[in-house]
């Protein structure tokens, strides 16, 4: 029995099925974001919206039955898991912000087609390589949030009131948005020598995420280098090598 | 006759004469702009302006008249094609656009000369690697538009009002343009938690346009390195195997 | 007594209690920016911020009694000794400064940690091969500041009144942040020909930081590419050239 | 006598001399900027200046008198003989342009020095690889000029009123430099449609430029990589041929 469901659910057509049920639920959730449209046929917008999420909620008890307890083990299983369940938070508190993320479903078109899915997967294994560099950032926001607080946050509490208001100028600051004009130089006119601590910040920040830049480049590049010279080059070598083996035996023989 | 006229369109005078006249057309719709010019010459340039036009009108149905249907496979024919075509159509309504639209005829100039021709060629090229990325940038402006425009449209309908009007919203936060002084940090006055869907969406998107340019960087590389190593490496190669096998069949021979 | 002091130090749990000792401190310093808490628990937090500057002294002193004089070659060794004698500096002058400097003792985590201390001293080496840049750069900012002080100094000594200030103002005009709508339209409505100072200013600085950024991918690459291939191809080239002699020796001894 | 004065000139002390005179006039020009130092010491540093200026002159003019008219085959002779010529024009119409220019003799540092020339020579041999998307970026920002006059022109003459007007607001814009609060929202007032023209503009010249970054990476990659890597695999390759040939050689004997 599970197996028929398992294999059932394998198929390419239910496959293609459930992303077109994807996007006509995205369809629909952008149609009601339109006051005129909700109007008109509001209703029937909210139910063909019901029948999208039973679906998905059939969609996955049979995945969670043909599988069991492995279905967990998948990440991108259990990211379907979440999203679908979001939907079924009834949603009394909070209201506005979960019906925004029931959204959040389109992206189940991510985990329903391979390409996507690889390029998603592409982008996650490229992130522990960058771990050190994130660790390096965190510590250098921490660092310059405490001493934004310290320094400027009595005159300036709208930016630098708190850890958190800080570490928000901050990653603004690294953007170069606004920086000068809206923040350093109001900033410079209580604090004269304020730009000692904005521009080394900008540079250090910067450099930092150069380097990352560079760090992704490079490991692409070695990824890309290392799968297509290697199959041509390894079967050439290998020839080489037993041409040579073989001229030796030759020798040996006589 | 057919192969007359082609060959007599593929002499270089006449490529050049063509270019020099497409040169020539831009100079005189750039002196269009100008209000003094256009007083004290308007008419002629009016009047060479029409000669121009009457040339590329004269060029293309002699391609056509040379290449019979043929003449629409290439994509830079359709392009001369449409491109004429648009100064052709009648200027009733939506005059101003269509008069303004008259300059892409200088676009020409890339159909006309192999070497543009050729880096415009590169670009296109360079895009269906890119689709994936693309396509999960687009899901992503649409889950974000979508999202916006149901938490922040009743506040802020100027930047968020509609699908579309937060398409562009989004579109300006991710060139990273105004996007806190400008957008979020007004938002966060009526939404104190907004940082927390604006920031994380600036991320994922510099994210993916970094990974487009990563990916454009590791494409154009791995062209440039095989054009360059695998010619001379494959005549080392068939070298080394040839002489190999002449040895083994020397041994062989004794 | 110097050999087991060293042998102590050496030790994983010392490093990694001083580590923790570090992350402590800086929540320590993160929640003494919060006027609540030290209201609260002021007292205890400052009790306890004495207490971590004690165990860095005391490491400190007992790392300087171990190696002696070659403490002081080893730069993350003069890093740590700075950044905890900030802390020991009466705060007389300056006070809030000197304050806001002591939240720098959390970069020691960078000295204490091997895998952030590679990435920095990765950095830091990046440095020297970008040292031609960064004098034309230096070159550049000095020549510009100078003159547009000449230039637009009289008209505008908000933004060019003296050197520094330009510096300040051409640096922010090369981050891109607000160069035209707040700095470049203002100065044009005095100067209309003020954009042939700062349209080129402008890309030569561009050019001369992607040139930076070239210069640091190709190195990265370099780097690893040489790092990567040559091991394996040193390996199979020595196979190759002995089986080669080899051939030949016993082909000279018949 | 004219080889006397070339081997004399060509002595690592009058190079370093005139490195050393470079820097000196380069403070004298910056300390120009400052009233206060001037009200003080004004007649000293114009007098410095202006000695300076002399031993520039007489170096220029042994140089010549050494090479003749070789002298200005040389690129960078060129270059200091227009730099220092600047200075001996009579600044009396456009005063303070020609005053401020004199700071551009501070650039004689870079012709003086081999490390800074490299530089230098290294990025403009870059420039003719990007011609082709030079030129492409040209004719993109002339068809945008006349498009944005023609459409923009009568209701924003500030920002579009002529071509020039037209081409530096499109500069700003594909800086990203406030386009959207400064510049495409006010004209989206009037133009609801303007999104159209300028959002592609962006797409386009920001995929120009990423596409010259590209290029610049994947050039400077080849040449590092073919210096680097040929060497020794060329000298690998010989040797392998080289015994090969002795091992037929030696077949053949017998």
């Amino acid at each position: 029995m599970r197996n028929k469901v398992a294999s059932f659910l394998d198929q390419t057509w239910v496959g293609n099925f459930i992303v077109g049920v994807i996007l006509f639920n995205a369809v629909l959730l952008g149609m009601e974001t339109s006051d005129r449209v909700m109007e008109t046929a509001g209703p029937m917008i909210l139910a063909l919206d019901s029948l999208c999420l039973i679906i998905f909620v059939v969609e996955i008890a049979l995945k969670l039955f043909a599988h069991g307890w492995r279905f967990f083990r998948s990440g991108w299983n259990l990211f379907d898991f979440f999203i679908v369940g979001i939907a079924l938070v009834p949603a009394t508190q909070g209201f506005s912000v979960l019906r925004a993320l029931r959204i959040l479903r389109v992206l189940r078109v991510v985990s329903a087609t391979p390409r996507l899915r690889r390029v998603v997967e592409g982008f996650i294994t490229a992130l522990p390589g960058m771990g050190s560099v994130f660790l390096l950032m965190a510590l250098i926001f921490y660092i310059g949030a405490v001493m934004a607080t310290k320094l400027f946050g009595d005159a300036f509490p709208e930016w630098f009131g708190d850890l958190g208001r800080s570490a928000y100028s901050l990653f603004q600051i690294m953007t170069l948005e606004s920086w000068s004009m809206g923040i350093v130089r109001p900033v410079m006119e209580v604090f004269p020598w304020a730009w000692a601590f904005f521009v080394p910040f900008i540079m250090v920040t910067t450099f930092a995420v150069v380097n990352l830049l560079v760090g992704l480049i490079v490991n692409s590049m070695q990824d890309a280098h290392a799968e297509e010279s290697n199959e041509k080059t390894d079967a050439y070598r290998d020839q080489v090598l037993a041409r040579l083996e073989a001229i030796e035996r030759r020798l040996d023989q006589r």
